[in-house]
């Protein structure tokens, strides 16, 4: 018997809506975790694997995280969203979403896709994020037909989220709908000014990629079952974090 | 044998985003029909049954309304929502679901629940839309109970939507929610200010009533399992019609 896992916690909060996504608008807590195993050039979340935030992290175990959670969240919610960084870096995030279950909360997990773990077929809702050219990185196509095939085989609730940033990044999200056609795509405006502090003006740029999103997928013949969101957050709260 | 039945069709329209509700961001084509046997007070699509609209209402087939949104839509979607007015009102109208599915077009529909069709069971994506206390109406709960409990029972893709504009609709949609737990709850925050012609200041509006939705939501222990999400079409392009 080994003694329960740590886990690198970076914040947890909450209750707040899921601005972005499968669940959009799902009253949810969030468990960001520390660390990533990508660099994407418009992290919104570097802080979690850039070292700025690095005392901010704290070596919790399950059981702690979960009385975290009901401290701040209460008896108002029934619906967790584990975050990161990559939280599938974490080989026994199994713990976690057992003793959530066990209190009847459901667990949704956001991660770019890189690597499997067998914690995933406990997922309720989970997202994955391939990451497109303007993010400077180079995701492994072979690694994601692998998990999209077991996720479908095995019939989870699962979908593919791509940031669009540029023309670039929307023939990828041709690709990615080409190559998974029955699998749910959600197309996503990226938010290119993650340093703009006022979010009257940064709404005004979020609206205006979100509505360019919107009319370049109206007018492609080829992305037709998708779906196109902005990150709601983002519009009500800006570039505030914890929120 | 009888002719192929005609329907009140007031616009066809598209490809453009759902806004709102459970297929959120989904690329649609829709098609208005018209008439109510409702007469909500904040009504966006009053004109489908006020009169006001009475000179657009085009009597057409389920073949021509489907060459309609392919002339309009092309090759570019692969969903269409039914909308009104009502139309459930509308005794025939698998007529044009069948076609549809017979291109492989998904179809949702966005009705009150004041009556049931057995083509609600032919629907891909069904919402509910019982009208809060603000409306003016009186929703009879005995009719709901009984879509929901048969499209629930036939294990159907539906969901519930309230718009909420009060406390007092707040409180309604604590009581649908109380009353149909197992189904998904989507509130929506209403647009009180459908004559505002500037989106800008629209939008404005529309941002506080949605946050103080999400404020509301968050603070309560008996709203858990929930979805709370603005209009994105609002957001994006104010009172337009037909976008
Ligand atoms: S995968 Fe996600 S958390 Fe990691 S660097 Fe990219 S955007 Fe940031
Ligand atoms: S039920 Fe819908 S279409 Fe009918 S009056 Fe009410 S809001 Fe308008």
């Amino acid at each position: 018997m080994t003694a329960a896992g740590r886990f690198p916690v970076m914040e947890i909060f909450g209750p707040t809506v899921q601005g972005e996504g499968m669940v959009i608008g799902r009253k949810t807590m969030f468990v960001r975790t520390a660390g990533c195993d990508y660099a994407c050039s418009w992290c919104d979340s570097a802080f979690t694997w850039d070292g700025t935030g690095k005392r901010d992290i704290r070596m919790l175990t399950a059981a702690e995280i979960v009385s975290e959670l009901f401290r701040l969240g209460g008896e108002s919610f029934s619906h967790v969203t584990l975050s990161g960084g990559n939280p599938a870096l974490l080989a026994r995030l199994d713990e976690l979403i057992a003793l959530l279950h066990d209190r009847g909360i459901e667990v949704a997990l956001e991660t770019q896709g890189s690597l499997w773990r067998d914690w995933f077929l406990a997922i309720d809702d989970l997202t994955l994020s391939p990451k497109p050219p303007s993010s400077g990185m180079n995701a492994d196509w072979a690694v994601l037909d692998q998990l999209v095939a077991k996720l479908t085989e095995l019939n989870r609730n699962y979908s593919l989220k791509v940031v669009v940033f540029d023309e670039t990044d929307l023939a990828y999200a041709g690709e990615v709908h080409r190559r998974y056609p029955h699998a749910s795509l959600y197309l996503q405006s990226g938010n290119d000014d993650l340093a703009e502090r006022d979010p009257a003006v940064l709404l005004n740029r979020l609206l205006r990629r979100y509505e360019w999103l919107v009319q370049r997928v109206m007018d492609s013949t080829s992305l037709k079952s998708v779906r196109v969101l902005p990150q709601l957050h983002a519009w009500l709260w800006g570039n505030k974090r914890g929120v």
